[in-house]
């Protein structure tokens, strides 16, 4: 079973390539054991007060942890380093499926211990049938039966430059298609602005950009920026913001044809007429949401394309699982982690119930720390401390399935509408146009919001996600069925969307205990991150067995 | 042959409801027939001037006319009102096909005659085996044999607000993907500004809002703008240009993570450390290419989303096509138009090159002017003179097969790259990522760069988009393979990309004679204007046969 085949010959190709290029990065800035000397003792830190909005999907400003080290990535490492070593990974989602993939190709030899009946982890997909329990509910999924029926409960998106998830992909042929995160047809809707009507992200847009580009042709030929700017280049400012704000000879701002015309987002392009008049631009800035809202497709992990596998974002569990389901053991459940004399023991529960050990050289613990900080071990102290301090971003979301009438009456094929209420965004699905039926994400949230919905019944949460949701789509009470949710922080062996605290010494070994998973990462929140994590912590183990 | 189904039955629904639309429009702008005669008079037309980018593709500033009328459509005219008549239709293009299927719903025994072997016009993709004859030229197709290796040499993208063509597609099942126009890893290349080098669409476009929003910031912090902003409005647009830039706390631009990290477009997310050092604004801001660039993809018709049939544009044509094959008569070239006492006579070569006649109560028209106007006719001479002066874009595509080098080494997944060479664009596919091979469109050019082009051999064009390609992608000219290039111009019964001229006077009857296709419609060089195009013929038809 360690005999994994890499399928494309290229990637061989692609490894060198790698390991040139890392030399190369080696030289620059010093040598890589130094590096992980200073990101063990959180040196570099620093940048991550930078304001990045990166870390977690949809929350602007969540703190991140900074940009590191030149991560290590296979290709790294020697051939069989591990021949006749063993290392039991606890987890079974992506951060542990890398692990054991790359370090069965190294020659070790890998047991995935995996709490659940399937691995993935946060990587989930429901369809007809499925079951989501929670700690305190439990949610038969009843879509129809249909490919294109889905709902994912994690992960949904992938940026264009999350690379090792993406070769990934490529290696094992995982079909991929456009994910739009932007689409100037959706929606965004204040409670408290424009008489609480939603408008259309374009002419939002469009008159965002006329104004701002107004406003500082104004100052520019008010010569208010005379400090700034050159004759020159005020020549060319003012040229290039007529485009940018598509404003009138005379530097105004009269509205644009980019806003769409009355009624376009039912009507399409036959009804056009005078362009719309153009937003109050006061009523635009009133608000962080209007403020804020559409930068969102501009930070650097959102920014389009983003992509999303064909099906259903679990097509990559199962294909990592494909290739390493002998290596591992489901329903498992981690009751105790132990350090032994040379190596590490692990304690769990068979899936009857019965208490079996592991003994191993090495041991890589994927396990969440939020759930991980439940588990008896013998970690030293500050290893404890750190997984029990480690904070947890709270998210939930709801599907449901309905006649596509935002394509059919609207005009909006797939990205997201967004809004003030609680239920945050609506996702529409970006495959199976012009079908019949699709699956809306009917609210994706965070923080506060998150945890009330957590504390409410899955009845209450479909219940309020359709009143909010009528305030963005009338019809959506009339179409909008068959709810179902997922509150992270209530399901089992997760207890929480994704990490957010700084990593810290959770990066070094514990004696030969190794730590991995997306809270561990620069890609909090990211299925690259817990990559990432996962070659950080092969590292760590490699660096002992080299010679 | 006249029994076609509408195949969904909320199609009905849907013509209702549109019919209870167009009256309540009625009522809200005067009578229908006024706003056609309107049209005709060619009032309303003043808006063709108003800076439109959205008429031609790809084509900033093209002259667009106006906003005519609210267009007829189906479900504006009574069942059975051509029962009796005989229709002969010009030219099976998308105009002339649609003018066939909802003529025949209304009863009309119609009959397009269409100059080449198959139907579709300047909808047309190019696949391995295909020939591409221009007037002094022939090519062959060389990709390989793959569904997904395929060139749409014409129409290659749907603005989400196209609701005719997508109706079409939702009613024949033509599966649609996401096409992107705006990709944040494409580049962006001017031959004389960075040294020559690409720059990344995300750095361009994060370092322009950041200068734009910083110097904002400066003239409202320096009170420059008092007489516009009230103290209120001060401390709402700051907040705003602080996200909208990604400014620092005291309104500075310092860079953003928005533009990616160095080398980023080659490696990924791994490889991070100190964000970009922004671009000189300077620079940013001395060309016309990056004044507006930026902005194409805010135009309205190529606002994000963007859709694409999966496996090629003429998987719409093949839809029509199989609703109405039985009244098509292919490799029929129309070599006289004529009027007859209470109709129309069409003479046609057939096949085999017999001279045929048809003669029948009325003719639609959609051969393009620029064919049309050098076949013997009995047009009225204001309808002559308009089709004679009739202007058309010059526009030219080249594709080559290629592995996907973009993909794999530069995280670049669909989308196009710019550039001020000739080429102008390149367009990576939108679909099949991750595959071993691809097919990239190496040049999509306008004006009097369509002309150079359309005055090269097919070998001359491959040569200079592979050197034009190589500014771009170092690794283009060893991997870019099988040039296969289309020149409007040159594509016999098309003679140019799309029309240009304000369509006037074709908008009326000359006698029995009406004219369609895109030319005439406020969609110029859209499928969907050919489609609107279409209704408006047939409206004036329909209006002949009301009692
Ligand atoms: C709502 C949401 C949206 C997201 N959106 C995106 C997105 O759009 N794109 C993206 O790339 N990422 C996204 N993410 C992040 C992504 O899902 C994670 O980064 C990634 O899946 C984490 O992988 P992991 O292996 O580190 O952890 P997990 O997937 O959590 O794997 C840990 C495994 O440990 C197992 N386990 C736990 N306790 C035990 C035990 N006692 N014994 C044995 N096994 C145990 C669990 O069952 C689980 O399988 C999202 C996450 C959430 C929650
Ligand atoms: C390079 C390019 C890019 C484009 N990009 C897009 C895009 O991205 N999206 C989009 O929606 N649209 C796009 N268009 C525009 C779109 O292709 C047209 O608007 C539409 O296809 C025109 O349809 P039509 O029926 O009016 O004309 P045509 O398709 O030209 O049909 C006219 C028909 O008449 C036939 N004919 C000509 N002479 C004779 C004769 N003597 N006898 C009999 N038959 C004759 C021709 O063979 C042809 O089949 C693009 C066009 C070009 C050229």
């Amino acid at each position: 079973m360690r005999q994994i085949k890499r399928e494309q010959m290229n990637s061989t190709q692609k490894r060198i390539a790698r390991r040139d290029f890392l030399t190369s990065i080696g030289r620059a800035v010093g040598s890589s054991a130094m590096l992980k000397t200073m990101a063990a003792m959180g040196i570099g830190t620093s940048l991550a007060s930078c304001g990045s909005s990166s870390a977690a999907p949809g929350m602007p400003g969540s703190p991140n942890p900074p940009p590191a080290i030149p991560s290590p990535r296979p290709g790294d490492w020697p051939t069989n380093v591990g021949v006749g070593k063993s290392v039991v990974i606890l987890g079974g989602g992506i951060a542990g499926m890398t692990t054991a993939l790359e370090m069965t190709m190294l020659g070790y030899n890998c047991t995935i211990l995996e709490a659940t009946p399937v691995a993935g982890g946060r990587n989930r997909t429901i369809r007809a049938g499925d079951v989501i329990n929670e700690t305190d509910s439990s949610q038969t999924c009843l879509f129809d039966f249909d490919s294109d029926l889905y709902f994912n409960a994690g992960p949904a998106r992938i940026a264009h430059h999350h690379e090792f998830l993406l070769g990934y992909c490529r290696e094992f042929s995982v079909p991929l298609e456009t994910f739009t995160n932007y689409n100037s047809g959706a929606l965004l809707h204040s409670a408290t602005s424009f008489n609480g009507q939603p408008q259309t992200a374009r002419q939002v847009q469009a008159d965002t950009r006329g104004n701002i580009a107004r406003l500082l042709a104004l100052a520019v030929n008010q010569n208010a920026l005379d400090q700034e700017l050159s004759a020159n280049d005020k020549v060319n400012i003012l040229q290039m913001l007529r485009s940018f704000g598509d404003l009138s000879g005379n530097f105004d701002y009269p509205g644009s044809e980019r806003a769409g015309f009355p009624g376009q987002q039912d009507t399409g392009s036959r009804q056009r007429g005078e362009p719309l008049t153009p937003l109050q631009f006061q009523e635009i800035i009133s608000e962080t949401f209007w403020q804020q809202r559409q930068d969102f497709p501009h930070s650097l992990n959102q920014q389009s394309t983003m992509l999303q596998p064909v099906g259903g974002m679990d097509q990559i569990a199962r294909a990592f699982e494909n290739r390493i389901a002998a290596d591992i053991v489901y329903e498992a459940v981690v009751t105790e982690i132990r350090k032994t004399a040379d190596g590490a023991r692990v304690i769990y529960q068979d899936r009857v119930g019965t208490s079996m050990t592991i003994d191993v050289d090495y041991c890589v613990c994927t396990i969440p720390a939020s759930v991980l900080r439940n588990i008896p071990n013998d970690f030293a102290s500050a290893h404890q401390s750190a997984i029990n301090n480690f904070n947890y971003a709270a998210a939930g979301k709801i599907a449901f399935q309905s006649r596509r009438f935002w394509e059919q009456e609207h005009n909006i094929y797939g990205g997201i509408s967004w809004t003030t209420q609680d239920i945050t965004q609506m996702w529409y699905p970006n495959a199976g146009f012009g079908r019949a039926n699709g699956i809306v994400v009917g609210a994706y949230m965070f923080g506060s919001n998150a945890n009330n919905f957590a504390n409410q019944t899955p009845q209450q949460r479909i219940n309020s996600a359709i009143a909010q949701g009528r305030n963005l789509h009338p019809e959506y009470g009339n179409e909008a069925a068959r709810g179902i949710s997922v509150s992270w922080p209530k399901v089992p062996f997760q207890l929480g969307a994704w990490g957010t605290s700084d990593p810290g010494i959770l990066l070094t070994a514990d004696d030969n205990i190794f730590f991995a998973g997306e809270h561990l990462s620069i890609l909090q929140g990211w299925q690259e991150g817990a990559i990432l994590s996962a070659y950080h912590a092969i590292d760590l183990v490699v660096s002992r067995d080299i010679p």
